[in-house]
């Protein structure tokens, strides 16, 4: 029935419509449970059509996570604005990171839970987008470094461990703020702000950094 | 051959080296390229004799993962003593936690790529470990805050996600270790020591935090 209403849409924006359905699908069910059925129906359109735009379920899971991992890209890209403090910018990347993870439960899901988990193709896509993520990441420490120092003291290897080291933090603490109740994106950003740029010896001394106005 | 010059091994011992071969093999070619034949040579017994005593590759596969979380998160105990100040007690566990992983690289791709990348009921065991593991550095987070005051000040919800945040750093930052070229243990500890006792605000200062002597 809805094939036929949205007979006249482009092309590319019923592929959307399939990509929003099968990214809700496989974030609720899991790649393996989620059905081709039910991810037609829900994006209103045939399952022969899905087959014929997306090509396979493992095709379609791939639409998906590329989709998934260049909106979480761009989203952490464009809550960063390079002119402003290290501390600032860090901040803002956080809180673009957690806010955009939290407004999109399913889209994490697959990105950090079902491609990782469901065999090296699936979770060799993640792995790119961590790779961009963590290069980005690794800019912003390299900046502050250069703010706080006329000659830095952090060698490369320092700043590409403290990178991966702040990727890994954020990743977990999405997944965990996803599913423990109650916990905001802001608060979520602000527990790992606090943890990355202060540390837990100062948030033992109760001195929990904040953001300045 | 191996398998009659060794006919007399009790079977413990047997299936100790049929999983220190399985690890190996799994760990450097990966699950799925792993065969059974090679795992058999490696460990000098038949194949008929794996699947009699492992049963599947399957199985054999999460035998390996068992074994190999236990043996992490007793490393991580062991090297932590309950009674020394809270920053010290940290120190010694991400010490702990990265020698392991350095000294035994195929335990930890097992653990960290391969059962999380090849099935829910493999990943479902690295879930169990790694809840372990968070719920170790949350008594610690708060065994420290109770040392800094006598009415702490961080609410256990905080306290939550500051262990998910370390525990996720400390993964990332092993799977780093193990991949770049001359990253010792005890470097990875440090940088994630100083990253989470003295935050990026002091490592930009040039104030790292240092174990006391």
């Amino acid at each position: 029935m809805g094939a036929v209403k949205n007979k006249r849409m482009p092309r590319a924006v019923r592929e959307q419509q399939m990509l929003d359905a099968a990214v809700h699908t496989f974030g609720q069910r899991g790649y393996r449970a989620a059905s081709m059925d039910e991810i037609a129906e829900l994006a209103g359109v045939s399952k022969p059509l899905v087959y014929l735009y997306l090509n396979s379920k493992e095709d379609l899971f791939t639409a998906c996570i590329r989709r998934e991992a260049k909106a979480l890209t761009a989203a952490v890209r464009a809550g960063v604005r390079p002119g402003l403090p290290a501390d600032r910018q860090l901040w803002d990347g956080l809180t673009a990171f957690f806010t955009h993870t939290a407004q999109n439960p399913d889209a994490w899901s697959v990105l950090h839970l079902q491609a990782r988990t469901h065999g090296e193709p699936f979770a060799a896509e993640v792995t790119a987008m961590r790779e961009e993520i963590v290069a980005f990441v690794t800019q912003l420490i390299v900046v502050a470094a250069r703010a706080a120092h006329r000659n830095p003291s952090l060698p490369e290897r320092e700043v590409a461990g403290l990178a991966e080291a702040l990727v890994g933090a954020a990743e977990s603490l999405a997944a965990w703020a996803n599913t423990a109740p109650g916990v905001s994106a802001k608060q979520a950003a602000a527990t790992l702000m606090n943890f990355a740029w202060a540390g837990l010896g100062d948030l033992m001394e109760g001195r929990p950094w904040a953001p300045s106005a």
